[in-house]
């Protein structure tokens, strides 16, 4: 039953995309759950918990397509248990000589936590590979527009010239510095869980050393051994969350950038678009920034849910469902906005048309007031930082209320500190030498990063 | 394609509840927005818009069975367009007589925000029943244990007698003012949308009064007209959704009072199970409180919705689709949790098992410290409350650490204050008799209240 | 000791004002803790619980100004409890006939909840003032502005015209509701505690009729009697905080209406500004949007606070530290930034610089493309809507790509859908005809309200 | 002016700390922000900027206790400008020749955004430090009670054995891994920012490298380089805000469990007090587990600020007021409460008895059921684990609603699966083998990072 729009098979590609399908959707979760139950099976049949042929024969029926999952749906309900509807529906079908054979010792969060463990795997590893590839069209677009001048806004007013490269290369800083958070925080977050009622391992206490079993149940996995039960120990997932959260938050960075300057009145950016799109059907001229807003949607709702997580971590106890049943959906709904936003941005970046002859016109629309920057400093050298600014501030108000431009050479020669030509040579200095600077500096340490680093995550 | 948790056949019904299925699942929704493309239809036929008979036809072909959804969902991912894909896939199985006579002048927002507003109708309906029910399960609780006397806590800290009609009637307090606010709030909720691309109705604005055709379009469907468009001005939602959460909020109260006093150490009270479910697979003694966690969980799921509704309101200009595209998760979420906490609480309430012994034997088990009110209050006429209160807190301070209890009465005689005798008196008097004048009062209000009311929300 | 920059005096202009500083200014605020201790006194003396010299000498003596604040301080310390400082503190320097006579039965909740009570009191009166005041102003805009033709913006882009005063009668349209709800939720919250160690008033249960002091208690107050001890019913607070959270909002809409409308490409709107006022040291020229911004900042603290106050009804037992604590820093916090909100809001929009021939100016820029949904309605009529729609979605993409302006009506008489007399008559139709009667509505509304309601809230 | 009650004199200690007021208080963040201004100059000097006389003279008067603070109030107001006032508080001090060399060109964020470095900076070591200890203290509890065993509860019912010391163990692993991200995370934080008006550095960029000014002036401070300037990438700030939240939210799980198993029913843990404190004044037995209560409090308020440090990283162009105001308000505040949440643990932890009689009684009163897992186990090794379960669901079942304990030897006799003997040697083996090695693998872990780690933070 649909009753989220975001599983909407018409609104699913704005909540969703193909990659994460294959971890979320419903079929494939219901594989990876079954598979973590093979997983344990083989490990307790080396463990000589189980019959060798046993785990053989889970591993060949704990097939998503074998199950009655209406079944499945029903003992969910009827038991009120969150796997026992599943193992039943698992022993349903398995071959009596096995079904004694599954689950054994686990409880649900030994199942659903390392379930999130594989999700953040997985969806780690595609938000590892799309960062990188978003990082690498942000980059060329630093280098490319490295010294394509525009107006600096602050408070949304033009201020003094930067580069597009330059606010390109503030992009791809803040991407690079996620790139790490994702890299460190790897350990924590792709491991196994294997506690048992709470957490102590009692049910495996008597016959083996429990830990050496939970070692090898998370190996045949992939995952790392958590050393010490954390049923109520949230923070990895947490964690996992906020750091996604933060990567939607700069994706809504770049993408209310374009939102902004696709503003006809400024027209320095225009998201890609495909001939077939309809802005507005009443307003047929309009062609809207969707991408750019879109991920200011989808960081907003992250940043709800990576709330959830942060809260979840004041658990009670060795286990408190209060959290935990909350992170069952808070969890795998930021990982579904962040791969979303990072399919969305790089689709964004990668066709953004950048428009260099208006970023100069605007910047030139604003007179000489846009070197005031550079003035000053070029007059504090002479009559004191102060002062300058003082007078700055006396000659251009005026112009800023009347809307005008003033001839500010001529203004300041009344005045006598310098003469129009010197004013003028220092309005045409090259405005954004240090902003250059900064590309190279930003390229350059991306560039080796992207030398050293894996392509995969790891 | 089912990606969220919520949505899986397995867990659907601890995220959503038949009732809310006819609200929200897929079919019923794309129905409710068909429902409206011939509402407009009609309303445009009367005023001559389109022909009468274009309107009859709409209204037979917009059935949500008749549509290709296949072609709807590649239509809206071409496009790039909310609504386009679904006008396509109407028009493609309308006449063609009637092709030109659906969505004339209509945008997004007129079709969504419209559908908002009988979304907002509709659960209102659900919370307004449910949440009487509810006030009518915890009243009958608050009357039948009107003198069930019971350790008061603090901090987690048993302090002085209450009775549990007492901590029941804060309960219908609480939710009584919840029916207060949605009585409140129902004519600023209840209401459609018809806005046109920028809210000033430009498109109908030449050969009719639009305003009118406004008011029948709203009237047709039984909502509210609006009086002015509010494609941005989203306090509407952000308060329903605030309602909701709050009302969540007073459930998650409810809950966790049974979480806590349904421990065995205290086994005051009990949630109603069935012989079929099963706590826990390796502990299988266990008995959960899991609809009193589970109220917590869609408690902070729901406030988390209402925060993304509440930043929703900082909209810009004309329309905005950042916050707009959230409310379209937020929004629904907040109903379907809000909703299935109050069936939640409804089977929590009406089979909840109170242990009127164990109340007094824990009452009983921490013996006359939990006077100390009674006795301070006695005490304080006879050597000032200040004096009392030091004296007793010099008394009881030892037995609290030593984890003993003493002999108050006679403790106190030998101070001097006054005779064992009288401090028996004191201890004896009956703890909880404003407790139970102000049960009184609130079964009082709430019939007064239930009396004169509608059952349905109107 | 001031850690937090809001109370420092540099800056304590952004974060509160001067009203507002009667109500939470440290002296202020402990004078109103002492006021709430006389009227506990007076009542407990009309009812003879206390000597009626006592509560006359507990009136005379209880001035912070008299107070060893040093005393109260360090014995807050060392009783660790959050009262009995203060009372330490006013027994100090009563006389000793008085000595025993303060706080007698009370609990810090009696105390805190009430002065809760009190703040809403005040503050909402001063939010209900301010509100009533910027509605003013806000309709006053309206009507000045009722047919100043501008560009609506839908998703950034301009889209058809409004007028700035349909864009100020929205803003109108939303302070209304606030108006009402505030005037809604006053009863709720307007109400005082008496509620004694687990709310069951048993301190004064023998003497006399507690529920009967309890409403003596609040009526001595000027504040409502809540019927049934709400030590831990935490809606009153998170409502009242939600809808100043609300408020918030929409001013940071207006607010950020004006960020973007001031734009120097846009040029639209302006801020109120002073001749003393700096932009920036470093651009002397610039002129920001402070107010605008501040708004928003002011709204994402204040829906920060808001949460906090919503999650705080989950609370435990019969009173519950975690969320109590919480609601003594969030409640007054919202209260102060929706206070200097409004505040900011009200000077802004009080000198708000409207630029018509800019707006009219920007509107002609984009040509006749702003007349689509007009000349659509009239296309529709002739063709069918869908067709009319597809014909100009062709005719005008061209233009968007190109960004030109295309002769609208030598294009379509190219068609043969209308000759061009027709399309231009169409375009030079009056865009705004509905735009206008909504601005006459809610000025009608608006009027109709004021005139009978009260200036003063109650 | 004190608004804040988090800055009364009277309740400051529960919101702040000593140690965190050396970097917030009032006076020491002027005295750091002109410090910052010092540094400016000096490396200009060098720089060749200002004279290096200037530098010497900077540093002499800037002092707070020189400034007239009044006149920088009045001027912050007078220009609406956030440093401008305290700019011209300082020229007045300062002898006429040195005047114009301060601030040179500089802007808000070269001085507030270096601050936050330097608040990370200080704040982070504090934290550091703190949370090494209170890592040691709960080791020391982990390996104190390795073997102390106790009822695990999950759902907040007793389930099956664990020990205080894997109890503890769990919080300390949690603690080692803020560790890890606190050491992770420094060099991304404790930074500096000099980028003028717009990041471009334009106003130095003449005469010489910028780039290096900003290297010089950040190492002047102690600070790293940040390589580009990050007026609008504030991911930097919301992660720090994060990992404290974060920590906040591990202390409100320690603190919940205090509160819960303080509960006289259940009697295992009390928080430490002193002979002073009074837990309630009408109810003078009560000892409150107040420090755990305001755990819990500290990190909703810290959740809900790193929250709108979150928030603010979605920024707008090359400066966005909007969110670095609210950044003002909420760093140091989630500082603040962490800091004071750190504190609170300390003295918590290092008091916190442990009562290890009531530990083992309450599991004994729930008898043999809290040894189901174990008998689960063993019973699973001979009937298979399916039927073990439901045997024992059968069996234990009946005894829950009954709240009676069986003889679960003699019940599982009577159903011929083992004998009586065999049923009770399962139950006594020991139950928390595991449970203890895991307590050794964190202990080990611990010992091995504090063997290494430096002691300060770097």
């Amino acid at each position: 039953m649909v009753t989220r729009l975001t599983d909407s098979a018409v609104y699913a590609h704005l909540w969703s995309t193909p990659a994460l399908g294959t971890v979320f959707e419903e079929h494939a979760r219901w594989q990876t759950w079954l598979d973590i139950l093979v997983a344990l099976a083989r490990v307790q049949a080396r463990a000589g918990i189980v019959p060798q042929r046993s785990a053989e024969i889970v591993a060949e029926y704990a097939r998503v397509e074998r199950l009655d999952m209406d079944l499945v749906a029903e003992q969910t309900r009827r038991t009120s248990h969150s796997t026992l509807g599943l193992i039943r529906g698992l022993r349903a079908v398995l071959p009596e000589q096995a079904r004694e054979h599954v689950y054994v010792g686990a409880t649900v969060q030994d199942l659903s936590d390392t379930w999130f463990g594989l999700v953040m795997r997985e969806v780690g590893a595609q938000v590892w590979t799309d960062l990188r590839a978003l990082e690498a069209s942000v980059l060329e677009l630093a280098r490319r527009h490295r010294d394509t001048v525009m107006a600096g806004r602050t408070h949304a007013q033009p201020g003094a010239p930067v580069t597009f490269g330059f606010k390109a290369a503030t992009w791809a800083d803040e991407l690079r510095r996620h790139l790490d958070r994702m890299r460190e925080g790897r350990p924590r977050w792709v491991v196994g869980q294997l506690a048992g009622a709470v957490g102590a391992l009692a049910f495996h206490d008597h016959d083996l050393d429990p830990l050496e079993l939970r070692r090898a149940f998370c190996a045949e996995l992939g995952l790392g051994d958590p050393g010490v039960s954390w049923l109520t120990s949230r923070d990895r997932i947490a964690e996992f969350g906020g750091v996604l959260a933060g990567i939607c938050a700069t994706l809504a960075r770049i993408g209310g950038e374009v939102v902004e300057l696709q503003r006809p009145e400024i027209a320095e950016l225009t998201e890609p678009t495909s001939p077939s799109a309809v802005g507005s059907i009443t307003m047929p001229h309009k062609r809207n920034p969707e991408a750019g807003e879109h991920l200011d949607t989808l960081a907003r709702l992250a940043r709800s849910s990576a709330g959830v997580l942060l809260e979840g971590m004041v658990a009670l106890h060795e286990r408190d469902g209060r959290g935990w049943k909350a992170e069952w959906v808070a969890l795998p709904e930021v990982c579904l906005l962040t791969g979303t936003a990072l399919a969305t941005a790089r689709t964004l970046v990668e066709g953004l048309e950048v428009h260099p002859e208006a970023m100069r016109a605007n910047l030139e629309r604003h007179g000489d007031r846009m070197a005031s920057e550079r003035i000053l400093g070029a007059l504090s050298a002479r009559i004191g930082k102060h002062a300058a600014q003082e007078l700055l501030h006396e000659v251009l108000a005026p112009s800023v209320s009347a809307g005008t431009t003033r001839d500010l050479a001529a203004d300041l020669a009344t005045r006598g500190v310098a003469t129009a030509d010197e004013v003028r040579e220092w309005i045409g200095r090259p405005p954004v030498r240090a902003a250059g600077a900064m590309v190279d500096a930003v390229l350059a340490r991306a560039a080796a990063a992207r030398a050293t680093e894996t392509t995969e995550w790891t």
